[in-house]
């Protein structure tokens, strides 16, 4: 192996590839070096000219090292990692660091395995954070607990890089005996951090936990508090979360050593018109970022942050992970070269993505039989505990309001309160947790979900009993995943059919699907035209997120950090 | 440990100590902050307001980051690695990355755990890269040959990085099995590199091999090519090499991060009165380096180069090794800790260091019984090549000149020329190289040392047989050193009987003696007052520095790279 590199390096003999008439992005001595690569086997061998066994003319085109994702959850693309790839790879993006906490919160071990071996079948390298916080909370149940000693079975495998976005972090400051246990099992490895509102001391005894990066940054404070404390801040620009603009002011040629870029969590739409870390790149240049800088960010920062040797530069011995990109300015992404191998050009994936189904993920969808009695809200006054869905907002509103009354139950009115139910799908525990919801909206129907943070249960919202019981029995039926039904008859679905929260067909096909229902739920179901049904329905089983949720196991408030009634006294 | 690193950060309990009101170095932001920083247990676990069970208040004094010496051999400073600590800690060095490529050329593998045993007295952190090759050439008999299975023995010992500085480039770039061996062996790890003249398509072959820093670079333009490749520079200032003010002006805000400091080869008097990295720092700030940039040089940049984790920055969970300096402007180090003890105070080391003999290290002196007979030069002529002394240099002449010859012999005469003899002294196998020598100078009496480059063979100079004798005979008794002989009495002797070549006895009073027997050497034995004796006669035997030297297999044409006869036809 090294004697091929020395011998194609001194030119004694031909590469299988080399890439002429570059203006190569030096991350080392941000200058523009023009010449050519040499590559072989999958590595770079030689800057400078040279001959090789194929040769492409980029004809003075700029050659970026390949980019890489300093976080992202795959889930949320509701793509396979197949899939994902084939419309990340395209943007340049040739390593991610990926974090299976949603679907290891479905299907634990196994689910990381099936990100694992999934990844395997494309040209991106997918790195993995294990997840350190399944179940997210104790106030639900999700589809697996992940103790220490379950994730030492996976720390050796070779993607595995350490433990994932450490979100507990009460249970880091106060010693909690399990957190701690996960902390020192992962000592001497990258531990992600989760937690944008420590500060002082908390701050400093969560960094001396070995906690090394930040993603969760939305001001300039929080990331001059973490950077003076040795972390690694991670630029992030997703889908929901858009903190990139705000806080890359803070960035400059001093402290630049310290930033990388994440999408975090990038939805179909978004990935397919945005792009991915591509866009992280441009807006930092945007908000004055000299373009070298930029990429170096996007690459040899990323690979320092993470520890990914042969990553993140453009030099002797780099694995040929390469984009060739138009110019600096418009920044499209023309040619996208995997270990040496053209992968993608023009924005197009050239690699093959068949549907895969792996057994052990499609029959996720667990759930006891839900009948209408399961549905009933019996009530001791007519005041109800309502959560109220707040626009463009993952937080909710506790509402207090009168409700109607048949024989002491809740009954639906016109009033727009519909039912909320969140079904447990992983072990047919039969449980069920009932709730109200204001300003959701919604007519004649249910909408339903097997995507719902973090443990992923089911949940319907609807404004008849029936509508929910069959919108309960259809994800049942394809599943997992989501869909819309209205007077008994199911309008469309979208089946995910990977944990019931993945699939495995093409992101296109499912961003157009996602797009005729959430169109379909306006305009049939009226459903408030200010938000996203799905997206919303994600949220609404979340119990650390304020101020009022709903799990399997009942209504939960945040902000008193306990389960409540839904009727007052 | 990671329980009591949080407990103390958040100030639940206070922390063993606590530095208050410091101007602490931040290398992450490049600012000064002030506040207190919290140690216990010999890291540091906060900064900001702490209270501890013994506080010292620094009165706004800098507290930077320990010091790191990116690349040095410890025995150029004659000493014991516990004494080589006495001199340099209370520079505010705190980590070495030590290559004992000479100790291992007399004493091989053991030579190599001596270095790392003695280390472990001290309250330095000598990390250590094994020597790459042993002996330095084919021409000449060491103490030890160091194939990568003799490597592979120590590679795992904690303290042991990588594979030290590969000088033998045509050995890597021609594909020379044993050298392909050990890079092979030490594939994920550190290397180091030695091959300034190395270009074009040879350095990329000489990078894709693997070789990861440079620190013979001379040129500004060396120093681009590495960094452009993706090496890390490092920026030496040592005793007879001093590249720093040539190149620092190569080192900017965008390529800072590929750049360390070293010291290389530091002689006693040198260390004693210019220091160490603190110089290197300081002749960078003269140069033009802001002062933060100049200690994340010698700190961080370090660390990351050579990956050790915890040290390099002043951070929850980083080792407290910390430098306390008076401003940055004189630069004076007043105290020194290191996992978080105090160490040195006002360039005092407050640590000990008795005298500390291993046994296996102090018998390295063995050689058969030298007679006059084995000192005689058979001359086919009385023309002879000559070994020419150049004065400030390390390279010699070849001279060819006219000598006195006795019964076909050659005879000493008043002209400046004088007997030189390569007696091998580590397997009294008898080898003996006798040459010429000119431009040295001295009279009625010999000089000799067992320390030479690089296989530390005993080398006498003198203008009769009979102090050459005594001067060997002196060398052998003292168990290796340095001496000096007059009409058969001994003038002053140096015993470095640690494998011929250190002590472990103060280096203050090794400079003294040393001193005062180069200042002999001119006034008593009239040797050429513009060179220092025994630092030219070290070289005399490298037979990879042109143009003529002797090593104990005979005279060596650096040149035609080949042995020659002493007479001409």
């Amino acid at each position: 192996m090294v004697k091929n590199l020395i011998l194609k390096a001194r030119g004694v003999e031909k590469s299988d590839l080399v890439l002429k008439n570059c203006k190569i992005i030096n991350v080392f001595s941000n200058e523009i070096i023009e010449g050519d690569v040499a590559i072989d086997k999958g590595y770079i061998v030689g800057i400078g000219q040279y001959e090789g066994e194929k040769e492409i003319d980029l004809s003075g085109r700029y050659l970026s090292p390949g980019f890489i994702d300093g976080h992202v959850h795959i889930e949320s693309s509701m793509s396979s990692p197949s899939q994902f790839a084939r419309v990340i790879v395209p943007r340049g993006v040739t390593s991610i660091i990926a974090d299976p906490h949603e679907i290891a919160n479905v299907k634990g071990i196994e689910g990381i395995k099936y990100i694992i071996e999934d990844s395997k079948r494309v040209p991106l390298d997918v790195y993995v954070m294990l997840p350190s916080c399944v179940p997210a909370t104790n106030f639900e149940n999700a589809g697996a607990i992940l103790e220490a000693q379950d994730l030492k079975e996976l720390m050796d495998e070779e993607t595995v890089l350490g433990l994932g976005e450490m979100m507990n972090y009460p249970g880091v400051i106060f010693l909690d005996e399990k957190v701690i246990e996960k902390l020192v099992l992962f000592k001497d490895r990258v531990k992600d951090g989760h937690g944008p509102m420590i500060d002082g001391k908390d701050l400093n005894a969560y960094v001396a936990a070995g906690i090394m990066t930040e993603h969760e940054c939305s001001t300039a404070e929080e990331v001059l508090n973490r950077l003076r404390l040795g972390m690694y801040i991670l630029l992030r620009e997703g889908s929901a979360a858009r903190d990139l603009r705000n806080i890359i002011k803070v960035v400059n040629k001093d402290n630049l050593r310290r930033f990388l870029f994440c999408t975090d969590d990038k939805h179909p739409e978004d990935l397919i018109n945005e792009g991915t870390i591509d866009y992280n790149i441009k807006l930092a240049i945007r908000g004055g970022i000299e373009p070298i800088d930029a990429i170096k960010m996007a690459t040899l920062n990323a690979a320092e942050c993470y520890g990914l040797k042969g990553k993140g530069a453009i030099a002797p011995g780099y694995i040929a992970d390469l984009v060739v990109i138009d110019n600096l300015e418009d920044f499209n992404i023309v040619k996208v070269f995997k270990n040496g191998k053209l992968v993608a050009e023009n924005n197009q994936a050239l690699f093959d993505t068949t549907i895969h189904l792996p057994k052990n993920m499609v029959d996720s969808v667990r759930i006891r039989d839900v009948k209408v009695e399961d549905l009933q809200i019996p009530m001791k006054s007519n005041k109800a505990n309502i959560i109220g869905v707040v626009e463009n907002s993952i937080v909710t509103e506790k509402i207090v309001d009168e409700v109607n009354l048949v024989n002491g139950y809740f009954d639906y009115s016109n009033d727009d309160i519909l039912k909320l139910v969140v079904v447990e799908r992983h072990f047919a525990t039969g449980n069920i947790g009932v709730g109200l919801i204001k300003n959701f909206k919604l007519k004649n129907g249910a909408i339903g979900s097997t995507v719902g943070h973090d443990s992923h249960n089911m949940i319907v919202v609807g404004d008849n009993d029936e509508d929910i019981l069959a919108a309960i029995k259809e994800l049942e039926i394809i599943g997992g995943g989501l869909t819309m039904v209205s007077r008994g008859k199911v309008l469309k679905s979208l089946p995910l059919e990977i944990a019931g929260i993945m699939t495995s067909r093409p992101i296109e096909e499912t961003n157009r699907i996602l797009k005729e229902m959430i169109d379909l739920s306006h305009k049939e179901l009226k459903v408030n035209e200010n938000i996203d049904p799905f997206m919303t329905l994600s949220f609404m089983a979340l119990p650390v997120i304020p101020k009022l949720k709903l799990t399997d196991m009942g209504l939960f408030d945040v902000e008193k950090f306990e389960f409540i009634d839904i009727s007052l006294e």
